[in-house]
């Protein structure tokens, strides 16, 4: 029988664990026999000294054996997720579930909600009336099977083990991990069912990445884990240094996902959006046209249905923020920097994000990026847009903006969304 | 105010916390609003990252602050205790207190019970029949003034967040590292009250501190902590590679400990001994001669009126074991190599010592080494006497010993016991 603090002492002196030593701490602390100042000081341990890609499959298996497993195989399309690492503005699921299943695909999207900076797909949702999150099983796989996508919340079943650590390190500082991270996502992803996952991994300031080799060890990691699970994985890198397209909050994303899927989109969320699915079909074995479906309305009318059989209403009107705020250009010239960082730290002072997973989000607050980086501004032209409930938040969010905002001389060089694929 | 996570992380990427965000910590976790698992991944980014000398110096002053300090300013002899990191056979507490007091100084010995292969203090003295461990504050100050001596058990108003943090360390995996001992163990003397301190600091196999730089970091750590407070402090290192003295145990070293006041102890051990108490009285400001004390049964006297101060009876018989097994050589030729990792573990087994806090001792088991490093054996000569209440513990001791045992052809290098001084 093992021992916790011979093996945290293991790990922390740069050891390896065995499989069966993993399986025995993760189901000893799922059991209550393990205690959680002993695996916070192995999780700094592994923070410090990683996991090796033994290590790291066994940790992924005993987190997906904590729960159950979803059984997709009944459905007749193929099964493809995505998933995002997190960015400012990142309504991409919004659009990209009903997309795919436009084009032949089941999308069986099981989100989370934001903490920090960035937004959460089911607290964007969440700003249209009626609309529910949590959904019985069957339901969900009912309304997969009729309309090809879902965006739900993950039941407590899937991984518990994984809830358990994650709410553990975001108390003890160790969130921050390339091991834990992907286990952490892998293994909710694996459970799920999903026959094929794209993964997108952003990378800038307004990321949880900020380095390219970073994102790259990451999306490699996971990639591995997919395939290693029987999941085909691939993972493309883009840019997350400004906010993606210009909405930044909960109702005003909304906004911006439905002009995307008619067509009406930010060309660099369409741009993200289009690689995105097609890299998606392209896994699921399929051929169909992403840019059709959003010329032809079929996207459009596909998420219709989806928010629809949530009980959510599509024509009703989205709340609106009681007050708004503009923050000017300081200068004449090229906006060289619309940092997603400040922005998205902004747009959480304004109160579209939470900073502890019991506080509410509101759904009108928010802010629109009225230029971005690369456009010609005149000074004291409106370059943002705030909205909040309380217009005392506007001085805590212009405070949160700090120097993300530019202006000079010279016109910034023009920088490609996605910058590379990674997989099969 | 400071944020846990946000301090946590700080630590984590190789920030400086400052004076207040320590005292916040080790205040916010003695009065329970920190939690256990905050403190340990703390912990354990203090493994990896260190603490620098601000840091350390507030660690401590946070430690000493969370409980009452000792006010010894009353007595009219100079006060200086002694402290050991922990080694195989350390008997020396036992001797040094009565024999430096015997050369005029006041020594307030408060002294820990021990976990894992070494022995404790506390532990071996309660091999007496009716020794006490535990006096009221006023018991031991009136001990100390009449005597010159008490060696008794801290109270629990001596760094009460050391004892939390030292518990909580030792199921973590986090109590290896430096500046955490050297807090640990700086709190408890400087509250003590004491106005000089010797630290004995262990190096080799059977040491906390197995390599030499180590040992010297670790002194010099302390010696500084306990000028920055006012405690005059220097620091022997000294080997520990191979079993002090003959004796390991508790009723063994006792029956040790008494011979050696009567000057007639292992060589060894007397050599250390006596470097210390000499290093005591230099920082005591005394002339003392410590060899006369042995010599002439003045230490001898000190310790059994001692002893008898604290309800124990210095003529009683010391529990014997029921059983006992020899060890024999292996062949003939010098004794290259005993081994005081082995030795210590092989004591532990047969019941000296203990695995968790909370287990019991045997006061009678323990073994004798009847040869030491160095010396000409014959092949089937007895090596070690082991002894334990229960037959069945001789096996897991045998097994322990591993290969601490080594006799070859060459005679083995003589190595003095005191390797350095280090501090004033």
């Amino acid at each position: 029988m093992p021992d916790a603090v011979e093996l945290i002492r293991v790990k922390r002196d740069g050891g390896q664990l065995s499989d069966a030593d993993i399986r025995w701490l993760i189901r000893g602390y799922t059991g209550g026999d393990i205690a959680d100042e002993q695996i916070s000081a192995l999780l700094m341990a592994i923070y410090f000294r990683g996991l090796d890609a033994a290590e790291l499959r066994a940790w992924t298996d005993a987190m997906i054996s904590s729960g159950e497993r979803l059984n997709l195989a009944g459905l007749t399309a193929p099964t493809v997720d995505k998933h995002s690492t997190g960015g400012v503005g990142d309504k991409v699921s919004l659009i990209l579930a009903p997309l795919v299943a436009a084009c032949g695909a089941a999308v069986p999207q099981l989100s989370g909600r934001g903490l920090g900076h960035t937004g959460g797909t089911l607290d964007k949702l969440e700003a249209i009336p009626g609309w529910r999150a949590s959904l019985p099983p069957a339901e969900m796989t009912a309304i997969l099977r009729r309309l090809g996508c879902v965006i739900c919340a993950a039941g407590p079943g899937l991984a518990p083990a994984d809830r358990r650590l994650y709410a553990l390190r975001d108390v003890t500082g160790t969130v921050e991990s390339i091991p834990l991270i992907a286990s952490s996502i892998m293994s909710k992803k694996i459970a799920e069912g999903t026959g094929a996952l794209v993964l997108d991994v952003k990378v800038g300031s307004g990321a949880f990445m900020r380095e390219l080799a970073d994102a790259r060890l990451l999306a490699r990691t996971m990639v591995t884990l997919g395939e290693e699970h029987g999941v085909r994985t691939s993972a493309l890198l883009t840019r997350m240094d400004t906010p993606l397209g210009r909405a930044v909050g909960n109702a005003v994303e909304v906004e911006e996902s439905v002009a995307t899927l008619a067509g009406q989109g930010p060309p660099d969320l369409a741009e993200v959006v289009l690689a995105l699915a097609a890299e998606m079909l392209r896994l699921a074995g399929l051929d169909g046209d992403p840019a059709a479906a959003l010329a032809d309305g079929s996207a459009l009318a596909r998420y219709r249905d989806m928010i629809a059989a949530q009980g959510g209403d599509p024509d009703a009107p989205l709340p609106v923020a009681r007050h708004t705020r503009v923050v000017p250009a300081p200068a004449t010239g090229w906006l060289t920097r619309l940092d997603a960082h400040g922005v998205g730290h902004a747009a959480w002072r304004l109160g579209a994000g939470r900073a502890r997973k019991e506080d509410p989000v509101s759904p009108s607050a928010g802010l629109l990026c009225l230029a971005k980086e690369g456009d010609w501004v005149e000074q004291e032209q409106p370059l943002l847009e705030l909205r909040a409930d309380e217009e005392s938040r506007f001085d805590a969010a212009l405070a949160a903006l700090g120097d993300a905002i530019e202006v000079g001389p010279e016109r910034p060089a023009q920088t490609a969304p996605v910058i590379d694929r990674i997989g099969m």
